[in-house]
């Protein structure tokens, strides 16, 4: 079997094609592990952070957000762009959950970075679970050119609707399987603990 | 609460940045549901299919392959993109699962499409079990420029490393917790089977 090293591309000459406000494409020459030549064309982004903001009856805060890539609207869980690449991760999941729901959370969780398409793209997104939610006040406060509405579904419902198909989002899909299974763990060690 | 209809953007004009082998980069103006414009920038993907390969055992081919966009090997379900628009995913799954793995499998079951980057990308992905596994006599037949090893992991032991973050693929993470949902509610099945 080759080992990690013996599979490194390694980058000979890189274009910048495009630096646009949210996407950054580049035309790279690369060595393959043979020594023959190749090209990767790859989209840097400043990275995400989204979120499954869950209150204690299961119900489970997510948005109706056009998607203009697939000119439809997507059933999604809270998420957005950090505001540059050092920015603390914890900290824009924050950010975003009050702007895009009107909510905070007093107990979060990391469950680890995941990378969306990580054949041509560079982003890597952490991904949160909010607990103990109370309102802001002062509700929600959307960016300029944001446009989203927000309801309560249950976790259970969910996973159901991830299972059928109908959640076509990658994030939110991913998201409601594991805190599916994270609930569904957290209910066996309590009911271990009362048999114990 | 608005109307799906009342979140949609409207494309004013559309410019080509980039045509390449794998990615297409538009810039687009748009109307924004409140009547003033916006940009969205676009990756155009021809789109894609991924496998979980499933032994009677328990066990999921996976594959170790570099990824040049993290500058990392990842763990990975085998994957790869269409020839084209129009050309039939089943037969894009079996295909890549030959070249890749060395495989055929004679159950094939349509786990349902996903988005995976939906902010700036139109790529679509379907997610297929493949399970009744048996080797192509002639072994896998890898594309030119792919580099890539396989191996043999328990699903229950992919779960763990999902749910542990050592997975940060999304697809993968995605394929293994949907499967091993599958595979509990087929125990379910058969358990109540007995019983009834």
């Amino acid at each position: 079997m080759q080992s990690d090293k013996e599979l490194k591309e390694v980058c000979t000459a890189s274009a910048e094609i495009f630096d646009g406000v949210v996407l950054h494409l580049y035309r790279d020459e690369i060595r393959l592990p043979n020594g023959q030549s190749g090209v990767r064309e790859v989209v840097r982004h400043v990275g995400a952070v989204c979120i499954l903001p869950l209150f204690a009856d299961g119900g489970v805060l997510v948005e109706r957000q056009f998607r203009y890539p697939h000119d439809s609207v997507l059933l999604e869980i809270p998420a957005g762009k950090l505001n540059d690449k050092r920015e603390d991760h914890l900290a824009a999941a924050q950010r975003e959950l009050d702007e895009e729901t009107g909510y905070f959370a007093k107990t979060w969780t990391s469950l680890g970075i995941f990378y969306p398409a990580p054949a041509y793209a560079d982003e890597q997104i952490e991904m949160y679970l909010a607990e103990d939610l109370c309102p802001d006040a002062r509700g929600r406060h959307l960016d300029e050119d944001e446009f989203l509405t927000v309801e309560k579904i249950h976790i259970d419902r969910l996973c159901e609707m991830v299972m059928r198909g109908e959640i076509p989002d990658a994030k939110t899909q991913l998201a409601i399987l594991k805190v599916k299974r994270l609930l569904d763990e957290r209910k066996r060690q309590l009911s271990r603990e009362a048999d114990g």
